[in-house]
């Protein structure tokens, strides 16, 4: 051995000390997230206080993480690696609606909506109606999908994002016989993802846009199915290109459409103007996977 | 575009993001690691329930890290990249000390100890004798330097890892004009690194010995040189070629030699056996870096 082992036999002896994992999967990922921050230290020849300052980073964006707001989704949503394993792991089949960013701001146990109700429950911002249908990829409809679906109000904002343990504009809904549902939200607008943890401080030294264009969550899911995960952007938004999270996919740009008062779909008068969004998912079937 | 982004595509976006950073050292920094990211990701085709397990393991070692524990530096350790970090930017001669790891049990303000003094306060242990001398290059001694130490006790814990908020077996002492020190503290032990964290669970998964042989910590700073910050590990240690974190370097390995009870080199009469370590540290002269 040398008078100061060599960077070299450190990387090797951190990749080897993974070879008796419990799973050869457990072996392979560990070893190549050594191997590849290994790489990112020496590329870059990391200074000691470059990776004190990420040591601290990652800690506070743990510390700030709680029920209701998660920072390392973010950080990992601001580097692209959110969105990355969505891409990786969605269906293949161009048939099967895209999928996006999960995003901080689901929360489990959301109320049922009945058809034709309306999930804001007291958020604020321009009604909008949206229906549309599930099917798999050869059109057949599909019965009892849960449709669940949340979206920020007219100030930008999520439910979790105020101080109350109040739940609006998120509920869930099942596909009737023929595929479809249809509920009230209100309009999504264009908001800054928070930018008062760590992930903000990355933004402001990149001197990125905190800004996500305006969109609604859906989670789609159904027996024999794989979970469709995604957004629907609106058409015409000044962020589609310059996504803080990187999630927007050409097929998933929506067109929330304006109109006047009067009589929605649902039979309900209408006195101001609203919104009407219509969009119709594909469901790719599930893959049984070994092990 | 296509229907579905391409996942280079998304790559591509996340690194360009980066482009207009306040500075370019953040631009290179950042850009290197959204690409190692990426590639880590793409190599091993990561699911989102893996990619969820690394967000959960993250938050919860930023939850339980506090200033007595630091979990991300724990698991920094594990993974080889402080000690990496610490080759990287150590001076490159070779008659300079070698360094290791910082750990996460340093703490600031560490009481003054005089010469031959005690920096044990209570922790319990075989006493052992320290002396040395610190030097530059060219043999000259450095006086005034300040030689901060701390080691855990006996039973292979730091006064912090205690519930309470007592200051054991840590100190510093400045180097006389001959560049000496010498004090007492007491003979270090192997331990494992705490494993009731997430950093705990990575080990046990990868089947991995969380011990690291005995030693003792170093830190020996002084004006117009670089930090040195190491260890001086025991001869014979059974860990030496297994220590958890990677920071054995052979010539870091000292002698703690035994000694019956008697006189010991500071005129002190010990009734018990005890054990004494001489080591001399070597400083490299501090390198002006520009920016």
């Amino acid at each position: 051995m040398n008078y100061k082992t060599a960077e070299r036999e450190i990387t090797e002896a951190a990749v080897a000390s993974f070879d008796g994992s419990e799973s050869d999967r457990y072996r392979t990922v560990m070893q190549a997230l050594v191997k590849h921050l290994h790489s990112f230290a020496q590329e870059v020849q990391l200074t000691q206080a470059e990776w004190m300052a990420g040591i601290d980073f990652l800690t506070r964006a743990g510390q700030i993480s709680g029920p209701r707001s998660q920072e390392l989704i973010l950080l990992s949503d601001i580097l692209g690696l959110s969105m990355l394993t969505v891409a990786i792991n969605e269906p293949k089949d161009q048939r099967v609606t895209a999928s996006t960013v999960f995003g901080p701001f689901f929360v489990e146990n959301s109320p049922w909506i009945e058809r034709d109700g309306d999930l804001a429950q007291g958020a604020i911002g321009e009604p909008c109606y949206v229906s549309g249908s599930v099917s798999s990829v050869d059109g057949s409809p599909i019965a009892g999908a849960r449709v669940e679906v949340w979206g920020a109000d007219e100030d930008g904002l999520y439910d979790v994002q105020y101080n109350t343990t109040r739940i609006a504009n998120r509920g869930h809904q099942h596909t009737e016989d023929d595929g479809t549902f249809r509920f009230w939200t209100v309009m999504p607008v264009p908001y800054p993802i928070p930018t008062d943890g760590p992930a903000g401080e990355l933004l402001q030294t990149a001197r990125r846009t905190p800004m996500r264009p305006a969109h609604l969550h859906f989670m789609i899911t159904a027996p024999g199915y794989q979970d469709l995960i995604t957004h629907i952007f609106a058409d015409g938004d000044p962020h589609l290109g310059s996504d803080a999270v990187f999630g927007v996919r050409p097929s998933l740009i929506g067109d929330y459409a304006s109109n006047p008062a009067g009589t929605a779909p649902d039979g309900s008068v209408r006195e101001k103007g609203w919104v009407e969004l219509k969009f119709d998912f594909v469901l790719g079937e599930r893959v049984e996977v070994d092990g």
